[in-house]
Order: structure tokens, then C-alpha cells, then sequence
């Protein structure tokens, strides 16, 4: 495995608890809190786990990371972000799926792939907080979009539950490089005539598609046009 | 909205319950077992969802649908897997996601996606059982991968929990198609200036790379070039 830590460092990510503590292959855990921004930041999509009458309930969900916060929004009328709201125990994890990874064995094949795990309990924010949170999730996903569009009216706003999540109790996983097979599989030659390695999986954006409303002579604007997923 | 059932159906997937039923926006739920079974089998990454002590903790794993069951597989050494095998209420949800919709109003911006949740009990497989599904999830993963490679020891199988979660109660989400502004943005002529739509995210295979120990003369396998995201 490359730009991993070794196989000896088990510690976890800044502000980590013994409940993020990165058990498992703990040599696939980062210790850098650059890395989790980073991670937070090349993602579109997190994953919030909330439990209702003791059943968990995962949710993919649109955010962004501002500072040492994670900021996430959803209907007021969501039984699940009223619980979020509500200051029930929360877990969001970030995924980045970075390609296959094949072994000479079914046991080490796997992918490689940056996670985050965040443990907290939600803040509400207010409307005015909640504007500026709006627009940090819209300048993330949506990169110079506000300007253009409407911002949200008070009757929208009413209807928003935008939360704050804290980022103090956080563990990073990243998996990379090339697969780490069994120093017993290398002893057989037949075995190693297999191929081993990996296949990177890549993330881009298609041409923009306007909608039968956008006349024709207004053309995708450029920081549209600017966009990359790498 | 195309491809989406009308905002009066409010049913949702076949096995749903009322914990499963998609309460917001119900025109984003869809009833078919096809879309359920399409999602699953389009995606690599699951999201599970478990509770430990009050706690919800969400990891990203690999999976594998098999009929009308979900397989994962975890060590044995973890405390997450572990809970899932004694019998822990849990959710696994797969996110596919397809695009950034770009509407005339904050608000109505969104993205398109197609997702399931699933909730249940996993039921953990005996050795016979567990070689059966590692294969499936291996299948899944990396289609003709299993015939080239050792399949797992006993000492490996016994390192390994593999578990089934039924899909009976499941529910499917999707969003498509082009913005869905409010009518009254429609209605200023300035705002029907804005470029909007939607700009779509495709995930591809990059060219495999071989690690270090596999011999030049080892060409990349023909089912590996077979492989492909869309």
C-alpha cells in the first residue's frame, strides 16, 4: 500500500475519540487533518445516520465542509432531520470510491477508496446563519451558481432545516495503491502469472444539458463550463 | 421531473412498510422491483448503518445483490460486524449519483440520483454459505475475477463474517431529469435568462495498471477490459 501510514501507526484523525479510533487495518487510518478536509471536500454526497425508536436510518444527503463544521440541510417536515435537530447521536461518513483493486487471492482483493466518519449531534441554525450555510453548500456543489440564482425566500427558508454538524470527533480511512497480497500467494509461480493490480475509477462531469426553458442564445455559463471532478 | 412516478403516487417499493415509505417527496419514490434491482446492481458501494450503545455508525462496504438479498461480508474482529451479526436493527443504503441540477431558484437546485435504503437484521452464513456469497460479492465486483484467483481459506473464512440482509423491507428513491423550478421564477422575464439544467456525472474505468510483480508478458485479462461503469 502507498501513501498509507504504516502498518504500526494506529492512531486516528485530530480531535479522535475511542469511538472514532480507526480499529480495523489500522494501518489505513490518516492522522492529518488536511487529508479530512480534503476528503470533505472532493465529495458531492454524505451518508447521515440517525436512529429513530433504536433503528438506524442512513440518508444520502447534499453538504459541505466550512472551517471545522460539516453544514447539511433537508425538509423541516423530514421526520429524520427533526431528529437530527432534535440533538440525536449522528454519524456522517464520506466516501470516495478510487478504483478495484485485484489480488492473486479472493481474500486481498479490494478497493481503494478515502472515508470520513464524523460523530456529533446536529446544531439548528438560525435563518440568518442558515443563509450563509445555504450558500457554502451551494458554493461547494455549485461553484459560482449563487450569484446567478434566487436566494431562498423566508417562506423556503421556514421550510429548511439547515444543521450544523462539528467536525471534533472524526477518523479518516484511506485504501490505496496497489493490492497487498499473501507472501505465501508470491511463492507459487502459477500464481504469480496472474495479472494483479488495479483499475482507478474516475469521476467527470458530461456536457451540461439545458432545460427546453433556456433559450437558445443563452449560452452554459462559464463557471459551469470550469467545473472538474478531478 | 422525467422518469419519476407523478407527485400523486406516494407508494413506494414492493415490501415496504411504513418505516420504509418514502414520506418526502413522494413522486421521487418508485414501486418496481426492476429499479430496485437495477440500483443495487449498478452500484459497488454500500453504506451500513448500525447502532452501537445509542450510537449510529455508518461504513462504506462492499456488497453484492443475490435475488432478494443483500450480501456483505466484514472481519470478524470488528465491533460493527459483529453487531450486525448478533442481530442489530440495521440499514444499508446505496446512492448512485447522476448529476447536478442546475434550477432558477437556491431552493429548487438539487441533484439527480437513484437510491435505496434497506432496512433489517443480517443473518450470518455459515463457511459453505459464506464461500457461495464472497463469490457473488467477487461476481459483482469484478465479473470473471473468481476463476483466475485462490478462493479463501479456511483460516480466511474463519477471519470472515458474511452476512445476508433480506431485501423484503426496502424503498427506492429517484431523482431525474431537469430542474423543477418554481412557477413563479418562471413568470420575470430576467430569470428565464438564466442557463439552467442539469449537468450530468459519469463514472468510468481508467486503464488498468499492473503492480510491480506481475511479468510484463502478462497482459491485462480480457474480462477486465470487459469491465465498464455505465
Amino acid at each position: 500500500m502507498t501513501s498509507v501510514p504504516s502498518r504500526d501507526d494506529t492512531a486516528a484523525a485530530p480531535g479522535s475519540t475511542e469511538r472514532t479510533r480507526v480499529r480495523r487495518i489500522p494501518q489505513k487510518a490518516v492522522t492529518d487533518v488536511a487529508a479530512l478536509h480534503a476528503i470533505l471536500d472532493a465529495a458531492l454526497v454524505a451518508h447521515v445516520g440517525i436512529v429513530v425508536d433504536g433503528q438506524p436510518f442512513v440518508v444520502p444527503v447534499a453538504f459541505a465542509r466550512r472551517g471545522d463544521e460539516v453544514l447539511i440541510h433537508g425538509s423541516r417536515a423530514s421526520r429524520l432531520f427533526r431528529c437530527l435537530a432534535a440533538g440525536g447521536p449522528a454519524c456522517l461518513t464520506v466516501t470516495l470510491l478510487d478504483g478495484l483493486v485485484l489480488a492473486r487471492s479472493a481474500f486481498e482483493s479490494s478497493m481503494n477508496y478515502r472515508s470520513v466518519m464524523v460523530l456529533g449531534t446536529a446544531r439548528l441554525l438560525d435563518d440568518a446563519e442558515a443563509t450563509e450555510a445555504l450558500r457554502a453548500i451551494s458554493d461547494h456543489l455549485l461553484p459560482g451558481r449563487w450569484a446567478d440564482i434566487r436566494p431562498p425566500s423566508a417562506k423556503e427558508l421556514a421550510a429548511t432545516m439547515t444543521l450544523s454538524i462539528d467536525l471534533a470527533e472524526s477518523s479518516v480511512k484511506i485504501g490505496s495503491g496497489d493490492p497487498d497480497d499473501d507472501p505465501a500467494d508470491l511463492a507459487y509461480a502459477d500464481r504469480m502469472r496472474i495479472w494483479a493490480g488495479r483499475v482507478p475509477i474516475i469521476e467527470t462531469f458530461a456536457e451540461p444539458m439545458a432545460d427546453p426553458l433556456t433559450p437558445a442564445d443563452v449560452a452554459v455559463p462559464d463557471y459551469v463550463r470550469q467545473w472538474s471532478r478531478t
